[in-house]
């Protein structure tokens, strides 16, 4: 069972409004594991739609149509899917009646224009609706389907789980394949997405194509590279098993041949993970800021319950606000010694208990005759103050970026060794 | 000239991460009036990939492929991209060399994964890679043509701009298309979409359909609502003066209606804005930020040249680092009082001109008996000691945003108002 799905609506080309539905429906298929290997987007004319559902159909088992069945004159599915299933449209009384009740029921009278939503292609069924005045529809095409929800996410998420799911679920089941899928991400950072491939190769080599397991990369650009891997099990106990088997042979052999790289798992970011050693550890941050500018600052405070081990920062952009706050001693301000210091001072100052810092060369210009990309981060931990010198790539935003979460995982392997 | 999106990636179809490349060309494409009427997403496997982009040859006539280019074995554009060509791959020892620079310059060695980035279809053209390690590719199929760049956008966008778009509109030119089009579009922060469809509409109704000038609105999220005008002319000279002559009106309107509200125009972000203020009014700036933990001075310090005006800031995330450093009186810390003494002890402690504040409630618990969203600005500039009280909606995140976005704001319309 392949499941493609088609947006509908000329402002998804246009790139006016972010395509946040055929991603939620991906992200639903595979968690049912349900195969997906298509999505489309495709504007409100009415030829183009006609040839986007029969590319669809052609390669495709069932289509999931979102998009186009709202009351105006540029929505136009209901006339598009007529024209594939090659039936007319019939307006149905039934339906027009609940559209008019849904109006009075908000005190209002029902426009023409809705009428235009009890269209039906003669041989569809109906998904009733309950959240907004368009129904869903069930379009049998031969042996496949295409089922049209509304583009309205709130509409579209209700009509998928009440119908759309539980029907390709028994049709999968018909079809006599019952597999689950599940997956779990490694989050890594230090190493580039070749360097992680070569040391996971020998299972990439060991996992036959269309296997029950797979390993993806995903560069997420300054958050790292994250290591994807999938199982599908004939239940949810065999799936977990095999994923948990996978992992475990994926984390050892990044273990060995790139060292201490995965920071989390799945949706877990660096500063939540820097959180949650801080929090086990009782102590409480501070950090002091160069050519980061806050940045690390505020990644710290986008964690939720902050307060309880985030002191606050000194943003020392200017050089004499180092000499002066934080008490580092005069001279090259993009220096081991004055990330150390910086680090002392900022932890001393905001009464923390730990002081973590970051100064450094952003660009475009050089600084202190030092190179943009030229990064120093200070750690002030107990009676331990260390450092560690960056050389990073890229434009200042680029640079900055880095240095942020660069420093923060430089706080964490810190932690990790401290007791 | 019809142009179609590829997106590949199993991680799109999975709903992994959202495609927001499809949706910045997209709109590229829109501003730069080049028609785009579908896009596809397809994941990591041959038969597919080869499958879409024969699917997007036979019904447009430009397709733009992002993603795939990367160095491990998921990683199979080029692949699929000899084969719809119909010719061999070939290693280039030039990009190998290219790339292995790259490497030497971080002071690493090349993995060998990387050579199979400079793989190329034969026939195919690169386009030479600035910020990442791949190449991208203008490959002739026919008379049609494919582009192939990273799915990193930073990458993506930077090929897109300097190669694919210039290559776009010079088939167009050949294809006897002589029009010019452009476009200014006005950066407003503080008005609803449709307050501003409200203040503009006798434009919208004035403005034929398919005529010459083009009145659209992108909500940019956090960073207010973009009016974007476009106009078509004979040459640039005719369609520079019709853009002139719309914009007039509309800023004529928006005035009138919304008042100051228009920040600045098509890339400027509202921290440049108040930096060219700060510049030509010779004055020094510092923050002092609560909620926001940095958002504001990370904005700030990303114009590049800010250390002619911005001294730093202060992140005075826990109460007492309010009092005992910034010298804010003991008591309520959401206050407006407390933001204007949070914006001089700033201003005090780290020797600037002018100084900025925010305290508020980014939730989701409340504080001080005020519910999330709860917002005070401060601003100290000369012996003007003011404040800007705000009820923001959204969850933590948005509130935070809006807080910095809004700060800047208002130190915006106080700069202008103080000679």
């Amino acid at each position: 069972m392949r499941v493609e799905v088609v947006a509908v609506g000329t402002e998804l080309l246009l790139g006016q409004i972010p395509d946040t539905n055929s991603q939620w429906i991906g992200e639903q298929l595979a968690a049912n594991g349900v195969a997906s290997h298509f999505h489309q987007h495709v504007g409100d004319n009415h030829e183009r739609i006609v040839l986007a559902f029969r590319t669809a159909l052609a390669r495709s088992d069932a289509v999931i149509v979102c998009g186009g069945l709202g009351p105006t004159q540029d929505d136009i599915t209901r006339a598009a899917l007529a024209e594939v299933m090659n039936v007319p449209l019939e307006r149905r009384d039934d339906i027009v009646e609940v559209i008019r009740a849904m109006f009075q029921s908000r005190g209002r009278s029902m426009p023409d224009n809705n009428l235009l939503q009890a269209d039906v292609p003669r041989g569809a069924t109906i998904i009733p609706q309950t959240r907004g005045t368009a129904p869903g529809l069930i379009c049998p095409v031969g042996l496949k389907v295409v089922y049209a929800v509304p583009g309205v996410p709130y509409e579209m998420t209700d009509m998928f789980e009440r119908a759309i799911l539980p029907d390709l679920l028994a049709r999968e089941r018909a079809g006599g394949t019952t597999s689950v899928i599940t997956s779990r991400v490694l989050r890594t950072w230090g190493a580039s997405e070749s360097a992680l491939a070569e040391a996971v190769s020998e299972r990439f080599d060991a996992l036959e194509d269309g296997g029950r397991v797979t390993i993806a990369f995903l560069a997420s650009g300054i958050e790292g590279i994250k290591v994807r891997i999938t199982a599908r099990g004939d239940d949810a106990e065999h799936a977990s098993s095999l994923l948990a088997e996978e992992e475990n042979k994926v984390r050892t052999l990044i273990d060995l041949k790139l060292g201490d790289i995965i920071f989390g798992v799945d949706d877990q970011s660096m500063e939540d993970v820097v959180a949650n050693r801080l929090l086990g550890k009782n102590l409480t941050l501070s950090v002091a800021e160069s050519l980061t500018g806050g940045l690390i600052a505020s990644r710290l405070v986008s964690v939720a319950g902050a307060s309880r081990w985030f002191r606050g920062g000194v943003v020392s952009y200017a050089s004499d606000v180092k000499y002066d706050l934080l008490g580092v001693p005069e001279g090259p301000v993009v220096s081991a010694a004055a990330a150390r210091a910086m680090a002392e001072g900022v932890r001393r100052v905001l009464g923390a208990d730990v002081g973590l810092s970051v100064t450094g060369v952003a660009g475009p210009e050089e600084q202190d005759a030092q190179p943009a990309g030229t990064v120093f981060v200070g750690l002030a931990v107990g009676d331990e103050i260390t450092d560690v010198a960056l050389r990073l790539p890229g434009d200042r935003p680029r640079v900055r970026a880095y240095s942020a979460i660069s420093a923060l995982d430089a706080l964490r392997r810190v932690l990790d060794r401290t007791t």
